[in-house]
């Protein structure tokens, strides 16, 4: 019996037009063939895939890309994994450091009942992940991260070997390998552009490792790499697993983003909508009912996918604008907007709405949502 | 007893240090002083204030503002102002356009248990809004929004006329005023060049008030305006009611609109904050585990609050970025972020954590947050 509840954006089988707005759509036959196509790149390029949670935060979805041969996921918080944990995954990398006491002791908890590895770059941190781990008797898996570009997190690559040493050293934890993520190579349009970055930060990673392997320790996993890079890094040689994300969905930036031959990155195509409706039509303007709460503007506006020849041109708390200069919207007509960024897009919503022959399929929920600790 | 849930942010009683981060805090005796400011500056400018409550989308805020002599709320959507009838709110204009069957429902729905009034800038929109009021036997109040400067939504003012007869021809429906929000006008910083679009906003909205009296009319509510701008309109002699909302709160926007005195907008002072941790102190950078996901950056980065000597210099979805010169910050060191803009940063969260004296003393759900439909 499906949930009447006006809080809900459908019930299954309702048609499109029934559907609430704003709302967030998966177009299930491409989301399936993404992940799908993901799986063929890992395989083919010889590199484990962790599919990155923080895109999704859906339980669903982990589950779906863990069925079809990812080896675990992603998350960057421990609220996040927790969340994810609780409805089945199994396996889950903190692609992120954790810090403060109270944190700690959820990450040991969630180690108790999932594997869990965490990333460090700090000594203190170290410190307390052994104090913590030792403390409950497990030993956590614990990846030295370094800048290799990006200079966010991470440490200096020469700093890398000392830290590692200090991992290994430490009661309760074990040396995981390295995680070298260069966020910012994923939206650099231009491919030779990013190309040149690449090789920079492959080198960087690859002598990293090759320091931390001469000062004794195995250092077997090199794991990172985004939707924008993943082809370059899985079949450097470096990376044994890859961490993309927004390669289910797609977005905006993600879709201006041009391989060597003018394609997608990996050939993926949009599946995430915000399905929005037009809520004013006077005075040769139009708007929709999708502001900035229901699609991020942080790496710029939504693109509009339906009907052709409207486009966005802002969007306010609850509003967006739209240029119609044909004047064909009419009021509840719908228009179908692509997401400038995905991630904190889904981070808006409580459902994704995944449709198939014009209906809908799927209610799933947006699990991790909000989770932020 | 306190709920011990790792999902809370924090226990009724805890010291800030406990507090889980990202949290969204509240100073509450800034925030207890800004509410009772307004209802000053609206006893003294004699007009109603309607707060607006798309900002904080919070029932506890709502019955505090009401008590402290708010005739009512405004909202932005159905969802929203149920949420909030839900937990004891009586009196709410959407001051917006709703549109389409399933919406039209609810909102008639939310009419049958609460005071309810809404906006229409479209013929079309008027007839469905009467026969849904007709059909379920009541008399819906509905305010004709006219564009007096921002060009979202809103009739032409030489429209508001024909549309204000039809509603009040329209069987089940009471024409209940003008709708006039300057939204753009807000954020103009420099107190002249605000003042000169205000003029002609004023002169607009006088002018459709008197040609709908000239057609035998009552117009008696004249509603709009702003944190930014409530001042002038309510000393207009135009404006009978106050829509402001971000006043509790403020923000690095409004903070930068100033008056003639060189203050900020009715001597509001900041009550919110996204407290974060010091996540990674590597290589002479700082990085906080407050993202984009925390604190919104549509109207720009946030700014650090304190420590003193720290300024925020990007947000990514999990990560803030922090310039310390003096190399001060630590691991798991607390740094109070400004938002740049309060409305979709408290939409991003789950809980208010309202201190005092340096303890948590409440726990406020952000009631509607999410609430899109």
């Amino acid at each position: 019996m499906p949930n009447m509840s006006e809080d809900l954006p459908a019930r299954i089988g309702d048609p499109l037009a029934d559907i609430q707005t704003p709302a967030l759509i998966i177009d299930l036959d491409v989301f399936e063939a993404n992940v799908a196509l993901m799986a063929d790149h890992a395989a083919h390029l010889g590199v484990d895939l962790r599919a990155h949670a923080k895109t999704h935060k859906s339980a669903d979805i982990a589950l779906r890309q863990m069925a079809a041969g990812a080896v675990g996921i992603c998350c960057q918080k421990v609220s996040e994994a927790r969340a994810l944990v609780d409805q089945g995954v199994t396996d889950v990398l903190i692609a992120n450091e954790v810090v403060g006491p109270r944190k700690m002791m959820q990450l040991i908890a969630l180690a108790q009942r999932a594997r869990v590895a965490v990333c460090a770059d700090h000594p203190e941190q170290v410190a307390a992940l052994s104090a913590a781990a030792e403390g409950a008797g497990l030993t956590l898996d614990v990846l030295v991260e370094i800048d290799c570009g990006s200079h966010r997190c991470g440490v200096r690559p020469s700093e890398a070997v000392a830290l590692a040493l200090a991992i290994d050293a430490a009661p309760g934890l074990w040396f995981g390998g390295l995680q070298s993520y260069y966020g910012a190579a994923q939206h650099i349009y231009d491919p030779v552009a990013r190309a040149a970055a690449l090789a920079t930060s492959l080198a960087i990673t690859a002598e990293t490792r090759d320091a931390i392997r001469a000062a004794g320790l195995a250092c077997d996993r090199i794991t990172g790499a985004g939707t924008g890079t993943f082809e370059t890094e899985g079949a450097s040689g470096v990376y044994t697993e890859i961490q993309a994300g927004s390669y289910v969905f797609m977005d905006v930036d993600y879709n201006r983003v041009r391989t060597d031959t003018n394609a997608a990155p990996g050939g993926f195509r949009q599946s995430l909508f915000v399905l929005s409706s037009v809520m004013s039509v006077t005075a040769g303007r139009a708007v929709c009912d999708a502001g900035l709460k229901a699609s991020s503007i942080d790496s710029g506006l939504p693109v509009v996918h339906m009907p052709e020849g409207v486009s966005c041109i802002g969007l306010s708390d609850e509003h967006g604008s739209l240029d119609d200069p044909s004047g064909r919207l009419r009021l509840d007509d719908r228009v179908w907007l692509i997401p400038g960024h995905c991630d904190p897009t889904c981070n808006l919503h409580d459902w994704y709405v995944g449709i198939r022959d014009g209906r809908v399929e799927a209610l799933w929920p947006v699990t991790a949502r909000g989770k932020l600790f």
